[in-house]
């Protein structure tokens, strides 16, 4: 046997306090396969007396990270306060800097100071790792920086927020409204009361960073990323989707092309039938696309107590394997400048929903637009009353039909422009909904 | 920059050729990621004049692979040869024996052989790493041995052979007779000659024996494997499957249950709108229910030169690295015996088959005999002719009509000697088709 693993844990919420339970009963198994015992020396949480179900006799209590973090009787430091500024930002740099591993859940912090914390990381030599982060209990982060790592990358993309994914699904299989599985997701502890950061997109994007900075092996400013959330989806939305054979996701998506990287989040209408529109729940799933490997898919909980503590025990693991790796796939001094791509894909095509007064012309003066902006229309749908659910409060003025359209492959320059251009004639009651179409 | 890592390459067929190909594309920036270059120093294959499309000049050929294994050039050894014994073995153990790391996608040497040479491996602390010899592209090994290394798995199944599950799909969609597809099958590659290797179970049991020993971190006796294949399967079998709702899959299925590890390979009908079900073609699929890790399901190709290829060049990754791990998750003296299951598990159900004589009192005779055993029936379809298609040869006998029974969950036991009795009695013109229904 070698030396034991002496871990300091900051934070014991539900994921800390499943990281304890999760060493407690595999303990043993686990020393006899690392030949190593993984030992808790010392923790740190807000409150010394809430009751967490786990045995903390012999560990020592610390009432601040930062000191734990840089204590001589720990090597590594798992940070699970979360929060991009504040008391984990600097507990983690106080590790890094007294040459402690550090194990990390925390993707906020990762995603805005991610590439400084990694250089620190570097020059002393210990680890930063943080598969946690992304997607729960799915292995991803393992997957880019060792399994994948042979491969030039050409796109990377999954449902990547839990909370979006349930709230989409539900709007699928039970026609309800936005606001009411809104209400449910939050009462089920899915969604934060406010829930902005969910449903704006903002976690998704957090961990599209991160995926992004280690598939292709950039620094990705956050700022870069093109972010919309699922507050605009109506159940008219869902429903025509259905209809067409397609199926709404929150996708986040960074692609490779000519002129650059791409890095987006946004609804999106997969078919029906695709392996990604059969992820339901709170499932999360990211797909990565080598060029030797192939399409690779990988699906798992994306969130959870226990899955997150398993991929946090999976970092803790590697460090008492003696795994040393470059946080974002290569040395920081390798890391590409990030060169965001100049021109917006083609997409296979683009659903529109337009609340169109009803005024004489005002389908003529819409299709001329598209015309103008050479987008051709695969089908027109046009309803005369609004196919609007119970309990949906739409904002379609009486006299607006909802006119559904499925363009053809067009770029998102022309599309966004000739709804600009319908927007400024005067002839929908709202802003135009536009959903992406992929073809995965 | 660290020492050049000198790779030696047994085996320049397809495989061997994608991997020189990978590095000769990716060397550069391989070396910026590594910090280290990777460098093919040495070969050997069958032919050294045959075309490959890759450049070996200024390396040096052997003509015998024992030879390159143990030669003081390099430091890591690269089996691409395949066979369970002969040449491969010899020169995997040269390379062992002389401290050198292996890397083998050979997984018909590593079912028989593999505890004996990780022995070897771990006695010199030199890596033994097999990515590329279960599930092609998709990095299960890894997974297993690092990622999910914290928890106790209590379940791995999935598609482990591509040439079966290309088969089923175009048996499924294009409604053909199994003799068809086999032969376009062949026609393309993806089938040998002699096919029995692949359709009789046995690849895909090589590889669960492998994914067993991983997960539960014990040695598996590949005779203790059941398998079964999917040579009975018919037209009249996927219609029907199709008819309830259900897709046939051939599953290689590693369970712990309270009486010991169940592992089997058989055909399995899962929901049609379970994800596993919409794996198609040569695709691979793995899925991993770990107690922390919840449910993973990680999809990709199975076989096919590049993706093959990607999964060797992660291994040798890990080894330029120096990640050295015990192969089989722990060092060989932690592993567990292997027990195996003493009951076989329950199914929800059974999918039987039957082409019943038209004789009085038949049908009265077999619901009988399954009361009998306690199999109780879910639903009964019986058919005046056979449900052929046009171009399958359908061993029933001009009076016999097929019949088929979906039971209630039950034990294997029972179905099997219920239909054991059923034949027994002379009610049948065929062995009973029975097929295991999983609720994946």
């Amino acid at each position: 046997m070698n030396e034991p693993l002496k871990l300091g844990i900051a934070g014991l919420g539900t994921v800390g306090a499943g990281l304890l339970k999760l060493l407690a009963s595999h303990g043993p198994r686990l020393s006899d396969t690392l030949q190593r015992e993984i030992k808790v020396v010392g923790v740190c949480a807000k409150s010394r007396d809430k009751a967490r179900g786990v045995d903390l006799n012999g560990v020592r209590w610390f009432d601040n990270a930062a000191d734990l973090a840089a204590d001589p009787s720990i090597d590594c430091f798992v940070e699970l306060i979360g929060g991009e500024e504040g008391i984990a930002r600097q507990a983690v740099e106080a590790a890094l800097n007294a040459k402690k591993h550090v194990v990390t859940a925390n993707k906020a912090l990762l995603a805005k100071h991610g590439i400084e914390l990694a250089k620190i990381a570097e020059k002393n030599g210990v680890a930063l790792n943080f598969e946690a982060a992304v997607a729960g209990g799915i292995p991803v982060i393992k997957t880019l920086r060792e399994a994948l790592a042979a491969n030039e990358v050409r796109r990377v993309y999954g449902i990547l927020n839990g909370t979006c994914n349930y709230m989409l699904t539900r709007m699928q299989d039970e026609k309800l409204p936005f606001a009411d599985v809104l209400k449910d997701a939050q009462a089920k502890g899915y969604a934060e009361a406010d829930p902005t950061f969910d449903i704006g997109g903002f976690d998704a994007a957090h961990k599209l960073s991160l995926l992004t900075s280690l598939a292709f092996g950039m620094r990705v400013p956050f700022d870069q990323i093109d972010v919309e959330g699922i507050q605009t989806i109506t159940a008219a939305d869902i429903e025509a989707a259905s209809d067409l054979g397609y199926r709404i996701k929150l996708l986040g998506i960074a692609e490779r092309t000519p002129s650059g990287i791409e890095v987006r989040v946004h609804p999106t209408m997969v078919p029906e039938d695709s392996t990604i529109a059969r992820v339901s729940g709170v499932t999360n799933c990211v797909a990565i696309e080598g060029d030797f490997s192939g399409s690779l898919l990988l699906v798992g909980p994306g969130a959870g107590a226990l899955p997150t503590a398993s991929a946090v025990a999976s970092d803790i693991i590697d460090v008492a394997r003696g795994l040393v790796l470059p946080p974002f796939l290569r040395p920081v001094a390798q890391l590409a400048p990030f060169v965001r791509a100049k021109i917006a894909s083609n997409h296979i095509g683009y659903y529109v929903r337009l609340a169109v007064l009803d005024r004489p012309g005002a389908m003529a003066a819409i299709t001329r637009r598209m015309a103008d902006r050479d987008v051709s229309l695969e089908s027109i749908v046009q309803r005369r009353h609004p196919a609007g659910v119970a309990g949906e409060v739409r904002p379609v003025a009486d006299t607006a039909a909802p006119v559904i359209l499925i363009t053809h492959e067009t770029t998102e320059e022309n599309i966004r422009k000739a709804l600009d251009a319908i927007e400024a004639d005067g002839k929908v009651a709202e802003r135009p909904q536009m959903i992406r179409i992929e073809s995965f």
